[in-house]
């Protein structure tokens, strides 16, 4: 079971339309189970650099089957995943990657947002995970 | 002067219909005047390999303000520009990354698609660059 | 509104000018706003290691629209950002990098100093943008 | 002995000087006897991808102690250093990249350029290298 690209752009029009609602400009990206693109957008005006950290936000989530968030606390000095960033040619642990799951609760790829605070991120990357 | 994402997603929705027209699956992908990917899409069964190959074709386009195939026969064995997709951390250089130009001709971005020949390829791409 | 090679060349001249007043070596580079190179210049005797220093400096400042020293509380063990350098094939997060805004106060690109401590890399990086 | 970085400027003024009376728009770089950048400059307008391209064209000369243009029919398939591109993270082994000599021939240094056909390339790089 895998996010198809018209579900895809149904949770990144979510999420688009989150951030415009906040006043933010994100960069939004959608893989399958396998952890490949399935769709991206850059909102006008968004930060370059959110390109690649929307991207490995979502990679990060699908690797794991859990949101980044859940891994923050575990990567930090000391704690048991420390330094895990160094593995799958480069993670992003922190807030802004969301699994996607279709109505059976089963996770069908996964959404990573960049482009604002973490906490917006991750705001607007659940938002479009609701769309599903 | 750059590719907006709403120019970018009515490209990408002109090389799908193309696309599917033709009864293929491809990958898509449409980058700035800066070569920073600004939308992507996957065809549902596309081929995984081609999510890269369509975004380094975009890329190159981008890279050297021509389209991929122009490119072509100046790379082959004893050509003037043999072996120069060991540059820029990938080059892709057969057919089926585009320029794209607005009503008065700038270069705007660039788009690159990939998940059949490379003539399907081509037609796809020029397709998607037409609806500027 | 990109930074163009001549003002590109008076930013580098103007950083150039502080490092010496300084007794420092720098390596100075500029980028524009799609974070390409525009313009690299490394001192006499500067250190090696700062040559992609500088490089990747400017190329954060550009990635996110702020100098790296906003970045550099943000990038800490327990803060929300950490790890955020494992993004865009590396970045560097401390001073250094800074943005370059022409008169009508826009982004144009921004400068990267490396060489000396953070705080003259900064010092070295300001002088640079207030040629423009 | 190593190429300063007022000497590479002067080299990269000579070949912009050249690059205009061509018409043509070129990326150049100098790097000294450890493959190290000393001097860069993207001409306004120049292709994106000869960024990279113009860099490696410096480092692969000063790697081996000749043009890069000497390299190129040793490259092909069947000939003895086919493939040579894939070591040093990527070689460019056509025209364009020219070793810098002092007075008393000994090399400093070298020059790459890229931007044009590659014999406008390594004719742009030959007038840089006679400012030396």
């Amino acid at each position: 079971m895998n996010v198809t690209l018209s579900e895809a752009e149904k949770v990144i029009d979510a999420a688009k339309k989150k951030a415009e609602s906040k006043g933010t400009k994100m960069d939004i990206c959608v893989v399958d189970t396998g952890a490949n693109l399935t769709a991206f957008a850059r909102m006008d005006g968004a930060w370059l650099g959110s390109v690649d950290i929307s991207i490995k936000k979502a990679k990060t989530a699908i690797f794991f089957n859990m949101d980044t968030a859940q891994l923050s606390p575990m990567v930090q000095p000391g704690s048991p995943l420390y330094h895990i960033e160094h593995s799958n040619q480069g993670l992003i642990t922190f807030p802004g990657g969301v699994v996607l799951k279709n109505k059976a609760g089963e996770i069908v790829g996964a959404i990573g947002v960049s482009g604002s605070t973490v906490e917006d991120d991750h705001e607007v990357a659940e938002a479009g995970a609701k769309a599903l």
